[in-house]
């Protein structure tokens, strides 16, 4: 049985007992959230040795890690590398997105040493060997998406994202409005390339009980992906777009009917003043199931700088409702990203989806920010380096410019503000 | 004549030509914004060869870098570098902090290489004489803060932070609530020391006439500064800081009488949902004058990461409607920065007052931003180089992994979505 049946069942489970501890809740609340589907917790019966982690409304938000090779740069030790930075850096889950090599072998790998959830998108490696074995993704069988689905389930994945509200009226949709940069989503394009050559529907629609059924065996989440998700502010919030997720919401109910656990996935490239009404719309057609959002992005021009423009939006969609941010890493729209890449990435997204937090009053947070500034007041660098963020980077920075006085920063020297008026403000 | 005076008489200056035709808008709007004290041009007639800025409603909103020695490190040429570097990335304004070496000195090769409006904060330097001088900022005089307030008006300096809203009432309020960070503002410590001691009012506060006909004299902008904003999250938007508030909007008329520019700078350490309140307080209680905003840090545990920590909160802000941004470098809350550190802060502080822009509406953001997308669709890559933030670190990280294709990156290889679905979407 999945975490939702035993849930609705009124049964509480190791994993809802752990993720009530980690957040502070009650666990009966906890138990009736993962029942009416506002939580998951995204663990699959044959991935062991996990940290479970709960995500959805009245939970700490939480920060996923994109990682895998590419066609152009697959060294399994590299991303293995990123695995292990990202869960220090305080990633909650993973996402293994490889397309080059032995994906299956780095899959099985990744999950080997990961203690947080994995999640993938199976339809790369379903598209990646029918272009290697059949010389196209065109050669790509309704049954080989679905072995390679099942074949992921059995090794352990955690959550698996599923493009399956790109049907065929919403690419009509698309198609007839008009867009400055069409898909940009690698799953949505292998399926829409798929279906406009053969002429037929989403096979993840039109089979998604096959899918279902996958999905409860080993209780893997169903992240229900958008695949027509904007790439640029000027696409965001268009019909393409709105009727992919009512079609999400749809196969929302149709999962729970399952007892399938889902989540959402979310946009992209969205302005600013855009992005309360997306979580709102989100949480409205999909009946309050979590919501993933994937930046979003709050401007087309800061490649470079990718994951400061998604940490922006992530904040704001985060204070608005989204219970799970994506990162996004300086090489965004440049390159595959580095270890260094991957670190800031997660570390940056973090601090979104803390100030997202304090924002929503979370307790835990609040402690530890409060912590902080009673060690800022009191002028305890030691404690301040073991509650701020990053304590290597700050340590560091630090350390290249150190005071004259070893109780201030080089910033302001012995003319410290809070130094001098201490002694007017004694408790 | 001041920019407000000659405004008010229905007279256009060169300064609002220049700004008018820089921001796109009409002439004679922007001359009424000025005379309404809407937005200002903080131009001092001393100040050669400057490129004149607007700050306020309905323009761009614009970036301040803060530069300056500090007691335990002045290299005057560091300091050019960083006036550099700053101009390069993008900043609108400078604010000179320096508090070690020779002040005087320093301030005048900054005013005479800087093409941007330069800021101070001149009780700095009043306080540092005062203690290398006397021996302690309690031998501070009223005469010595307005000599040195002549001294910089006559040099150049464009706009002056001067904390007259920091009143004993304000003091008392604070003292009797009682805060985690107490004060966290230099100037406001220097003030708020030497009014314990000699038991006397804010001089700034007192003798704000004074200060006006120095401002009036030399057309200096008064940046009415916020000594008691919040040094932490716990600490925002309380009684010490309205109440501040509150004095600077009685303020704002008084000069406006006179026919000073005017701007109100604001917190600080604010909680994400506070953002929007603040802003509205501000431009209710001090009648729509431009608000510059010091931050807001959305976190107070994001030391090294400060910079996005400001990015998250300006951007919020700006598009609540702040419209100056002082920029946060890496080294916030851990040691002056360096070179690098004011590079990396003034264009994340960018990208937060674009994707602000952006949310407002602002047209040439958004052409911007859509050349950069079709650019994007189009698979140029130089087009995308000239129109991204930061060209210099998106070539870099794109020639450090480079593609096997050279119209696609890394990150998806020959699997690129954009590629694929190019055919299916032909305009």
């Amino acid at each position: 049985m999945t975490q939702l049946a035993k849930a609705r069942k009124g049964m509480i489970t190791s994993e809802m007992e752990m993720v009530a501890k980690k957040e502070q809740v009650d666990l009966q609340w906890l138990r009736n959230q993962v029942a009416e589907g506002r939580v998951v917790i995204p663990a699959n019966f044959k991935h062991k040795g996990l940290d479970f982690c709960g995500i959805g409304e009245g939970l700490r938000i939480k920060v996923n890690a994109n990682i895998g090779t590419s066609s152009d740069r697959a060294v399994l030790g590299e991303e293995l590398k990123k695995l292990k930075v990202s869960i220090e850096a305080g990633a909650d889950t993973v996402m293994d997105l490889s397309t080059g090599g032995d994906i299956g072998q780095y899959r099985r790998k990744i999950l080997n040493e990961s203690t947080i959830p994995v999640g993938t998108v199976p339809i790369y490696q379903a598209v990646v060997e029918a272009v290697n074995e059949k010389g196209g993704l065109i050669h790509l069988t309704v049954d080989k998406i679905f072995e390679v689905i099942e074949t992921q389930a059995a090794d352990g994945v955690d959550f698996i994202t599923v493009h399956c509200g790109l049907t065929r009226a919403a690419l009509e949709m698309l198609k007839n409005q008009g867009r400055v940069t069409d898909i940009v989503s690698r799953g949505g394009a292998f399926l829409t390339t798929w279906m406009l050559h053969h002429d037929k529907e989403n096979p993840l629609f039109e089979h998604y009980d096959r899918l279902l059924s996958i999905a409860k065996e080993y209780d893997v989440t169903l992240s229900l992906g958008d695949g027509l998700r904007p790439g640029c502010l000027a696409d965001a919030t268009d019909r393409a777009q709105i009727h992919e997720l009512m079609t999400l919401g749809q196969l929302t109910k149709w999962a729970w009917e399952k007892d399938v656990q889902v989540m959402i996935e979310g946009p992209g490239h969205v302005p600013l003043n855009q992005i309360k009404a997306n979580i709102i719309l989100q949480k409205q057609l999909c009946h309050h199931a979590p919501f993933y959002v994937l930046g979003p992005l709050v401007t087309d021009i800061a490649a470079g700088y990718d994951h400061v423009a998604c940490a922006i939006g992530g904040a704001v969609a985060g204070e608005a409702g989204a219970d799970f941010l994506c990162y996004v890493t300086p090489a965004e729209h440049l390159c595959l990203p580095n270890v260094e890449d991957v670190r800031e990435g997660v570390i940056v997204t973090r601090i979104a989806a803390h100030a997202a937090d304090l924002a929503r009053g979370n307790k835990q947070a609040w402690e530890r920010d409060r912590r902080m500034s009673m060690a800022r007041k009191n002028l305890d660098w030691e404690t301040q380096m073991r509650l701020v963020i990053d304590p290597q980077k700050a340590k560091q920075l630090r350390a290249e410019n150190p005071p004259g006085e070893d109780d201030v920063c080089t910033m302001c020297g012995k003319f410290c503000a809070i130094k001098q008026v201490k002694e007017y403000f004694k408790a």
